[in-house]
């Protein structure tokens, strides 16, 4: 069982891995991440369901077996948890540590059948499937009272942490508020307690004015290098709309938010020549979603340079692209002309939409 | 002029470091820290002192050159500092935002004329004289009033960004209190507000109890693994007498100092086989190392893993090596068995001690 352990001076949590548990030999190499699929059978794909543990839900063709092929989005537990869905939360102290036995969730969310098919070239409606499936865990995994905050992210590219090629998502459930997403939503409090307004809404009307951070928009979603960028093309997709909660999207918005996700991350890869990067979607913790205080939003992390000891001992990143020139590069991609026509995927020809995932639960 | 930026929402400063701009096409190959010196000629050996700014300071033989041979730790500016010594410090709002410009220090302690002899191997009287430099250095940037906290941390290895591979340590000063140093300031004094004690001396006395997480401890050292490690293999060296500042040390403490760090270091290389690692020295702000609050130490962390999407979503480290175990896998090391016969260096034969660096201001 995975333990989460207090650090006694900050009060920062982490996860011991213990069923991970890792010998020195182990890193030998020490290329983290070096440990790629290539030549192994894919356990994502089509026809491997029996790879990965029962699925949790898909979206199928009908008539199609669960843990068989005909799905077009597919989460499954995922095989090395971080934290284990199992038990009842428990909480001890040793001498002047704080323990927590590590309860909690840790899924993945398959986003195509296709292995080859990175998510930005994906057709907008399988995109939008996909964040329908992150919303459907969301909304059911927010059910279980002993789970505090529910992250959605995704790794890509091995120097972002990605061990497994086939697109995929990540879903972490844990039984704590974590520190990063803490301090957002005190800061936005403490903000709106000084000026009355939301920071983030602030931040969208002050980028609308300025125009020289701003990289797309939609009717409902805004893309931009934000003002103090940790990294280089670091990139926020912030909804129009306030709202505390990435599930409280209406399907107009979903469609609008998987049309600027595609779009933003195409103009990545064409600027950046396929960056590796991480994105996760920062939405309020699970008792403070229907409260006003926050404005949730994605964010997206190029994995261009290395966080080294100066970063480590003071939390200040250096970021050598300014986010003007960052948001002026990426703006200047012409998709028309870059990206390749985009085909119809022949999976997922059906929008479950909002009310109709044929989920397994 | 680097500018340093502030986030609205968390209140996370961010350096802009404008002249080292970056366009796309500088990230092209994206293996960050691929940059690789051989083959180069190295600015850091001996007869090449014209390839870096003029020295700050050195520890020299009697008779050698100011910016020539003869050194045996040679202080110079970073040729592409993060922040900049010229100016005075602005501060200036930009609508919601806050700004100041770029004013600090970026220096490089070059630890060893040889270029291929690693810290862990030196001998110990030259690894005194590292620590010597980084102190001297420490307090003649503490007279300046721009500056409120500075960093002394050491890059090994590409993976922990160390672009060049002559041994050598860096030091930042900030006109500002790094956010990570404020939460572990602001952490060891709520716990003493609460319990009337130090935290680290009560870590301290813990571990010395347990026994589990130490790794060794001399006179005036202890190297441990933290309880809540948040990397495999993180390793912490503290003093045993109480202090905020690593600057206060004395002569003899400085000695236990050097031997454990070579020691820990040693036990790292051949534990891990060579891997990349940060440290940096925890000391307390300018403003605060006269008082009783903080307790400074080192901290260590080999780069063995990546920290992905969800470490940066929420700040929760996912640790797959348990401190106990890393603990345990450290103390089996046999340093007599596996480590080379140690040569006395053919510089630095001459010690300058705490009163006496070959100072150039």
């Amino acid at each position: 069982m995975p333990e989460l352990r207090r650090d006694p001076v900050t009060g920062e949590w982490v996860v011991v891995a213990s069923e991970r548990s890792r010998r020195p030999s182990d890193f030998a190499g020490h290329s983290p991440g070096h440990h790629s699929d290539e030549g192994e059978t894919c356990p994502f794909c089509p026809g491997n369901e029996s790879l990965t543990p029962p699925e949790i839900m898909a979206f199928r063709q009908p008539g199609s077996q669960r843990n068989g092929p005909g799905w077009w989005i597919r989460v499954v537990p995922n095989k090395f948890p971080a934290l284990a869905i199992e038990g009842d939360l428990n909480k001890a102290g040793f001498g002047m540590y704080d323990w927590m036995n590590g309860v909690g969730a840790h899924e993945i969310i398959i986003e195509t059948p296709e292995h080859d098919k990175q998510l930005p070239f994906l057709d907008t409606r399988q995109v939008e499937d996909v964040l329908w499936g992150y919303r459907a865990r969301y909304l059911d995994l927010k059910k279980d009272p002993r789970l505090k905050h529910i992250l959605i992210f995704r790794n890509y590219g091995r120097v972002a942490g990605a061990s497994l090629a086939h697109p995929h998502s990540q879903l972490v459930a844990t039984p704590v508020v974590p520190g990063q997403v803490a301090a957002e939503l005190e800061g936005a409090r403490r903000y709106r307690e000084y000026r009355d307004r939301c920071v983030y809404c602030d931040i969208l009307r002050q980028e609308a004015d300025e125009g020289v951070r701003l990289v797309s928009q939609n009717d409902h979603f805004v893309a931009l290098e934000p003002y103090a960028a940790k990294y280089p093309f670091e990139t926020w997709l912030l909804p129009k709309r306030h709202g505390a909660s990435f599930a409280a999207i209406s399907a107009e918005e979903q469609t609008a938010f998987a049309a600027m996700l595609g779009e933003v991350l195409q103009r990545l890869h064409f600027c950046l020549d396929d960056p590796p990067y991480n994105y996760n979607i920062h939405t309020a913790p699970c008792g403070d979603d229907e409260k006003d205080d926050f404005h949730w939003h994605l964010q997206i992390f190029p994995r261009l340079t290395i966080a080294a000891g100066f970063e480590m001992g003071t939390g200040i990143y250096i970021n050598i692209t300014p986010p003007e020139v960052a948001a002026e590069c990426l703006r200047e991609i012409d998709l028309q002309a870059a990206a390749p026509v985009r085909e119809e995927t022949t999976v997922g020809s059906e929008n479950p939409g909002e009310q109709a995932p044929t989920s397994h639960p």
